[in-house]
């Protein structure tokens, strides 16, 4: 039995531990904590059958029962946080992004390497039973030779202004699963980027220097050129389809609906929408990341999505701002010489 | 906090004990018992937080903390069950059939009623998010007066003959769903039977008195008329798509997949199959149904399916089988007086 | 040059006459007639480089230079004209139906069997696109042996109530197209028909005596169940689909539209309605069909559709209005008596 | 009556005359002449009710019986021909491109404009059911402001080598219709291009200084981003789909296919391929054309498609080339400006 404990009890961490209780077998959350901790919080843990909860991170980390933390705190905790769970020997499922600098980031790497513990970081878009099975797709080389990866991400609407103000900017808070999503789609690494972006949706993002619309070009090692196109709103919801083009055909990816309902009338011919946001379609790869962490750990494996993983999706987003305020295509090795980034081993 | 008692701890009874412990925020389920009770599906049980596991049904249904039960047995334990547990004061929730025999039928309605608990029938797929969007389509008006009920229910393999010779028949063992769909679907009640079967997947169903493919003429009391199209195998797996076509359109739905996935090679253009029998596409509506029953009992409304619900298949499914025999159609008033049958409410 | 005459020069004596001219490269439409040409149909002919335009149809059918003639003039001339043009030793297409009466049908086949002409039937619908490809599969053996066969068919619009009156019955006007279709997809005959019919779409069409819904239940020879659903009118258009469900998996057709064009918006997913009407969406078969029989006369082989091929149906009608009015399923055997009508070769 | 000749009779000559001759009430094809008419020409212009035959270029623009003509011949004739049928007053329909070189366009268009005739150059994709459908969502503001113009194009087989060679490069021979398409689906001008391109399909394109694949990165002057990517070779077929996503939602077209079958055994399920090439897929769409044409012409409009809309397509073509050379994104201001192209109006 794997012993976990998760660092932060808000929405993704509730998530986590639902999925741990009742869909993994030979794993089970002893505790959990938050700095947040209350009444109602110890409520929920205790119906998941829960026992422990508190605030104290640290003693959660040193818990010497827990194989394992979840780390589902704010952002800029997750990096310090890694690496005290990693000194403390514990693996590691550490929400995304690690950090916003890819500096620190490799700091993680290198302390989880040290401490030899597995890592994995929480793109959980992988997981999704539609990309798992167009990259499975890809694996069996049912279309040969990748030569276009196109992915189509748009929100159902736009982030508050508030929201827009702390979130790093589109590419690095959105587009960041994109990039991801392009390097597990190609099995190859992205060379170079050059992204268009304008604010479409609302010009008031423009005035806070952020975009709400972008399409990005990318060169890949293997040849093939990928395309991600980004809104942060589109009117009909949650636009989330991806299709890998080769030299034996082409894979892609549909919207999931609620329904399989068609209602034919005088209008016309109507089916559903997509499903409203990322925790209606991602649900289930939320427990699939989860199953796949705990897979690894017992069978000592590499997680499915190391700490590299972690790194490379910051460095594009750099790449993309760079190449966007420069009107011109950004290598990721110009990216990776600026930010005093080696190449890194995963 | 309503609490549950839970009769058969088999593949149903699991799913059902998981639905209440995670998906139903003031139901929990107390103790489960079954015959064949072992320290595996004790460990099971432990692992969903219920600590109370044994053999004796009684003493399960006789216990006082208990508001409800979950009738999960075998089917000819169903009846008696029922009206043990009506007399008991608890709430029921009855896997279906609840008989095989009308009589019977009419025998734990009457208990249920005298009792005046909340007694509900398992018949799931009316919570199945497909079917439930085609009923709301319908109820809303969107296709006008219904003309038109098509039910086509598929299943991917035919059973073992050692099942069909003990099934019942398949217009009893697996018809019996599309009759109450047809019912839910129309909102309306089926005043006779016209059935077409043959055994057409495999002769030696024949050799048993059965058949595998059947196509079923239904007339409404509306005036709309239905069609319910059988076979025990699909080669593509299990189909089950329904249309309710009206007066001012039509509502159908699809079958769902693991995936939407398309590939497009110079063999053509290729998606997924549907998923692969009732666990996989029904499981959702389990959960459903439960979440369904304990909201009944919480808000003292009828039940979604009551037990009349649960006679009136079980009366289509003897007019069927007579309709085929005898080469005829059948009026349901005809099969109520042959089976002593008075009008029964709900 | 394979020479033709037309009788009848209305709108379907037109299509056929622009098919020949356009579409045959070794024939040619020499001359029309019609009982009631005038100058603008003599300018339309024109057009098409017919520079031969009548009233006389003796005339045209005893043009010595004429190799076939095609019959598009009103039905009730169908039987005399087809067996006067099979006397003067012409090949002959007739449009559907060939007589309402079984006995004068024999008369036609017997007529064209004496003479040795080739002679074939205006069910187009064998040529549509979809239907050929279905058809197709089904010839190859990809669904193995048919289990079912389903035929959808609405229109779009119920006709007028004086047309209704003259029609000579829904089942004779409407279902005939079905009743071919369901002969053609089986590649088997019908033994048994079960009708189960009502004026649904408009109460005073049963006043006429008439019904605009029905469900007709079939029985083949090789042990397939039919079904064929129609109405009068589909809020949503021409709805024409088919589907074969057989040992080794099911082939199906949707309906066609007018573009592939794909609407999102915040009401929902929307596309195009089926195309209007039975000129739009099987205009490419009108061609087609002719093409055939052009073929037929010059390789000397059997037309696609024979003689007996136009009986059938019109006996499959009577067979389905005598089940409806004695509420029974009727054999084909029963009509066949009835009418007195042998067994008739193709 | 207008009075039509034709210069050239290969493919696109034939179906051009077909397309007057049977879909075109109020025109007629007077005589055609092709540098190497023959007797096999002669006859097929016979049966489409073309008299006259020569080999005489001039003698045909010369004939004062001409309203218009259609310039089918080879590219390289296109300025000279229109110029001098502009001389002579006829009304011209000029096979695309006009020429390779923009300046030569330029005086085309200023020779026209003198002439005052009227001039449309055969972008067909225009008229095409699909592609006019989304335009016209996008024209009636179903879907808001444009905020992304995405065009798919892919052939199904990559043209032989020898082709290559004098073909102008992809970008010039393939891509160009998709610039024309990104102007006519959003309804704006193209201010920048960034093109990515590379051979993928075939290593040896590339030894010939051209590409097979490409991504085309576009910026409009309504702020839209566009997006084109391009394949030689398709191995499922003849893929040709768009979409125009904006404010409120968003429109796409998919491909065409031969028919509606979908087959579904235990492979899966699978539907057909797009139809095979462009003369399956745009047939309708060349008749369209001409129908336009024609239409202008009558109620003195202009053209659909004007000799800017053949100017504008070469200069981003020769954008798109430059920036794939200079790896950075060029506007279409420097292009013109290296073309010494002032800006001209329609």
């Amino acid at each position: 039995m794997l012993n976990i404990g998760i660092i932060g009890f808000g929405r993704i961490g509730k998530v986590h531990a639902r999925s741990i209780q009742t869909r993994v077998e030979d794993a089970c959350v002893l505790r959990v904590c938050d700095p947040f901790m209350n009444p109602e919080m110890e409520a929920e843990a205790r119906k998941l059958g829960i026992m422990e909860c508190g605030r104290d991170t640290q003693e959660l980390i040193q818990d010497p029962r827990l194989d394992a933390v979840l780390i589902c705190s704010s952002t800029h905790t997750h990096a310090a946080l890694s690496m005290e769970a990693a000194k403390a020997g514990k693996h590691i499922f550490c929400e995304k992004p690690i950090d916003p600098d890819p500096k620190r980031i490799v700091e993680v790497i290198t302390a989880v390497k040290q401490a030899g513990v597995h890592f994995q970081v929480g793109f959980n878009r992988r997981f999704d039973h539609n990309f798992k099975a167009l990259r499975q797709a890809v694996e069996q080389g049912r279309i040969g030779d990748p030569h276009f990866i196109t992915v189509v991400s748009r929100d159902p609407e736009a982030p508050s202004l508030d929201y827009v103000k702390v979130s790093g900017g589109m590419l690095m808070d959105m587009t960041i699963h994109d990039f991801d999503m392009v390097r597990y789609l190609s099995g190859s690494e992205v060379t170079e980027v050059y992204a268009a972006g304008a604010a479409l949706v609302n010009p008031r993002i423009q005035e806070l220097g952020d975009i709400d619309s972008a399409q990005i070009t990318l060169r890949f090692e293997n040849g093939a050129i990928g395309c991600i196109s980004n809104s942060r709103r589109a009117a009909y919801g949650y636009d989330q389809r991806a299709e890998v083009f080769g030299s034996k055909g082409s894979a892609a990816t549909q919207n999931d609906t609620a329904s399989t309902l068609i209602l034919s009338d005088e209008q016309g011919i109507q089916s559903e929408k997509p499903l409203y946001f990322f925790l209606e379609r991602y649900m289930q790869s939320f427990a699939e990341e989860i199953i796949s962490f705990t897979r690894a750990i017992r069978e000592n494996k590499p997680t499915a999505v190391g700490g590299v993983d972690g790194l490379i999706p910051v460095l594009m987003a750099k790449a993309a701002a760079k190449s966007m305020h420069e009107h011109r295509p950004v290598t990721m090795a110009e990216i990776k010489q600026e930010e005093g980034i080696e190449d890194v081993e995963s």
